[in-house]
């Protein structure tokens, strides 16, 4: 029996695993982050290859031939660009079988074990993508950090920065993130993040990382960290719904699916994405994604394996899985 | 009589003048852009010295010694940036006295020569600064393009892009900018600016281009575009009055001088920034620049010089300067 090997290619990690057609986890490995219109096609693949070759070196000797390689990749966005990255693993023998789509399509597969839905990620990025029962995909948002990444985690750190800057010279309102975002950075004055930010190269990364510390200075009650994570949770059901309106959706049961490190940074933002969702879909149920989105790479490479996705393959998975990141 | 060179070291370009302590013009030229933070020290003293080098070939051989050289440059925010600025300069010896402040200083001298007021700069980048008649400074903005140039040419030009996006994915209104910012690029679709923007790398500048053409699809009667600008106002009033209160001004007839490329974008911002800045300082008067900065500067490094900025200087500047950029 062959091998799927599953990659979920993103901004922050490459994220793999392998295991057999019946849902038998047997490996699991990081390599660094790729992001197709960031870092391009080939930095993109040196990094899946660096993670399946993690992956291959924890397989008993002998179990080594993948079947199918089921890549989900950031910035993969127009039909061209899976077909690019597909042609560039195809060509290094890694599998049988090669299918390149993006993050957002493994994303959906991890939280609805591919079934019809939308699924809304917001991690350094943030998107919207559904599937109907059609099999029509849709997306919203996912444009990056110039063009438009609202609500992510990045939108949400680069907003509390903005808001000291803000508040310290007084053309903004007070907030307890002065206090704290210097105290992370270990600074004294606003003025330094000056300096931070220009100078010692403060990443993309790094500022997506303050919205966990929004999120803690929310919970303690301040207005401006409330406002930003609310904000960031109306961009995102806005984004949903308008993927809910293209697919035809708005008076069914969707199911959507949320996904990503902001949704972990408290309420705040699934309960403003649920009441935005609500106005366009009002029998939406919003859940939180079952499985990383490796994992739904993984199931849809069961499939193009010519396997079905049964509840027994959904169980074994469950069992042998690695603790899911 | 000694000579006065005057540096405008910006963003966009590095703009240099000579001219006698009598306000007689003799020399302008211009060298590429360089902001401190951005470009760092070396490469600023580089286009500073290119800009002089160049307005120095202009005068008539013999009178080549200068007795000050005043330069504001773009991101010189605390005290140890002028500093360190002036001390590469000097060591040049490039003239006698070297006096380094930052752009902002210079764009209110040149605004109200010399006189207290506050001037709200928006060109790429945008801030607003002030001086009081106890001769008191604040500033308020100013922060770049991470931290906060809220109403800046560049922020306009983004949130542009961004409202294609949001018309483009159903998220937001429809807007005229589509076809606009889809004909500027010579691109037939919203996605092709994906790969415009981080692939091809367009600029910030390239996106503070941008701000001309909201203006034109404004003046056609968008509301996205009005929005956008109206909120660009805004931002810039609020950082005015903050300065304003700062100064403790609020009760007085502030001179408040407009200066950058925004502004020539059409009224809306202009009157957008009015309104929010008369809710502090009812009795303030917004004016555009007189001169442009590089001419503040150069009406400093006079009064460096031990001379007076009387009615005359001014009119031999008027009389005697090339067109003004």
């Amino acid at each position: 029996m062959g091998l799927i090997v599953a990659v979920d290619a993103g901004g922050t990690k490459t994220d793999c695993m392998v295991g057999t057609e019946r849902g038998e986890v047997l490996a699991r490995a990081w390599a660094g982050p790729a992001n197709l219109q960031v870092s391009g096609p080939q930095a993109m693949r040196a990094e899946i290859l660096a993670a399946v070759a993690k992956a291959r070196a924890q397989l008993p000797a002998g179990d080594e031939t993948f079947d199918v390689l089921f890549v989900g990749a950031a910035g993969v966005a127009r039909p061209g660009d899976r077909e690019e990255v597909s042609a560039l693993l195809k060509e290094t023998g890694v599998a049988g079988k090669v299918v390149v789509d993006n993050d957002a399509v493994i994303a959906l597969a991890g939280g609805t074990l591919g079934q019809p839905g939308v699924v809304v990620i917001a991690g350094t990025g943030s998107i919207a993508f559904g599937v109907n029962a059609r099999g029509e995909r849709a997306r919203a948002g996912g444009w990056g950090y110039v063009l438009g990444d609202e609500g992510s985690a990045y939108d949400i750190g680069r907003q509390a920065l903005a808001s000291v800057m803000r508040a310290s010279d007084g053309r903004g309102e007070p907030t307890a993130l002065c206090d704290a975002i210097l105290q992370h950075f270990k600074i004294t004055s606003p003025d330094d993040l000056v300096g931070l930010v220009y100078q010692k190269g403060l990443g993309r990364a790094d500022i997506a990382g303050l919205a966990v510390l929004v999120a803690e200075v929310a919970r303690k009650g301040d207005r401006v960290a409330r406002r930003i994570l609310r904000k960031a949770g109306t961009e995102l059901g806005a984004a949903a719904a308008s993927v809910v309106r293209k697919l035809g959706m708005g008076s069914e049961a969707v199911l959507c699916v949320t996904s990503g490190g902001v949704f972990r940074a408290g309420e705040l933002v699934r309960r403003a994405l649920v009441r935005e969702l609500a106005k366009t879909c009002p029998a939406c149920e919003v859940v939180e994604a079952r499985f990383p989105p490796v994992v739904g790479a993984y199931l849809l490479g069961i499939q193009e394996a010519g396997s079905r996705i049964t509840g027994r393959v959904v169980e074994n998975i469950e069992d042998s899985l690695f603790r899911p990141v």
